[in-house]
């Protein structure tokens, strides 16, 4: 089961052994069923998790009860609330699994703990936030280009994969487009 | 002109004397009069700026011309097509001066080179990035809730002082409301 964070750890640095050690000792072990939450809002929010297996979706519920997804997260995917965890703030995300998960969790304090131990992970942190910051600002980019098929196929790209593995409404929902109109680019694609 | 670099730096990380005068070597003077373009579309972006006084906006111009801001930046804040940047692609957002403003660049090898010999500033670089990624994330939750109302403050709080600075046009179309419905929110605020 550690062999997939470590595989991910030496794609982004070049940690040494004792490195790679500290880091995977700090790790818990999470299980989540299909269909149950890792998170849920308004709770504090002590950990990141990196997803070992399965695959998840992070969503917010506006006042009028609809649900906006935020991320989705397969195996290889760190996944969080992460305002709450870096602020100390309650959660205002749901995290569900859509598949039965394995998780490996990493506490707050331990993490801070990591980076002055072995700084090679602050530039691990960086890699990753900055390439989630890119892809979070390219979202917002093609949301605005309203192309439903240039906006799903960059989805693809973001999550190889991951297509056959979420309904085609929650990757509309994703995405901002209709069920109906994604579908439609689907098939063409398809064909 | 160092001075607020050096502030800046120190209200994030510790950096050594030596660390700070290695960072402060490795900046360029820009200076990028109001109305001018510290970059625009297609260009190859070496360069992220680091606003000393002034203040620009980022845009994304669509296939039909509407201009969309992704970004404004006073000074302290640092600013950039940061997925060019990165990914060393050519540049799809233009950045414009709304006042005169002084900047200092930092070329992407040199940065590279003091993450080599200077740690600390993987550690500034992932804060900074990690701020602006949960900001970014703050701004997708917020446009969900559509209330201009609260869009508006969340936005004062990211960008203290700036709405005497930026038109009122021009924080409508960052928030993505029309003028004149954040005139009436911004008119009830005063009373």
């Amino acid at each position: 089961m550690h062999a997939s964070i470590k595989e991910h750890l030496k794609r982004y640095v070049a940690p040494s052994e004792e490195a790679i050690h500290l880091f995977k000792t700090s790790l818990n072990d999470i299980s989540v069923s299909k269909g149950k939450y890792l998170l849920q809002p308004g709770t504090e929010v002590k950990y990141i998790c990196f997803v070992v297996k399965g695959c998840l979706k992070a969503y917010y519920m506006d006042e009028k009860g609809n649900k906006h997804i935020i991320q989705f997260a397969i195996e290889n995917w760190w996944i969080c609330d992460f305002e709450a965890f870096y602020n100390h703030a309650p959660s205002r995300l749901y995290i569900e699994a859509i598949e039965d998960s394995q998780l490996f969790s990493m506490r707050y304090d331990r993490l801070e703990q990591i980076y002055k131990e072995a700084p090679v992970f602050e530039r691990y942190f960086r890699i990753l936030i900055t390439n989630a910051f890119i892809s979070q600002r390219q979202r917002i980019l093609s949301s605005l280009e309203k192309d439903t098929k240039a906006r799903y196929l960059e989805f693809c790209k973001a999550y190889p994969n991951i297509e056959n593995r979420v309904t085609n409404y929650h990757i509309a929902n994703y995405l901002g487009v209709t069920p109906e109109n994604l579908s439609r680019v689907r098939s063409k694609l398809k064909r």
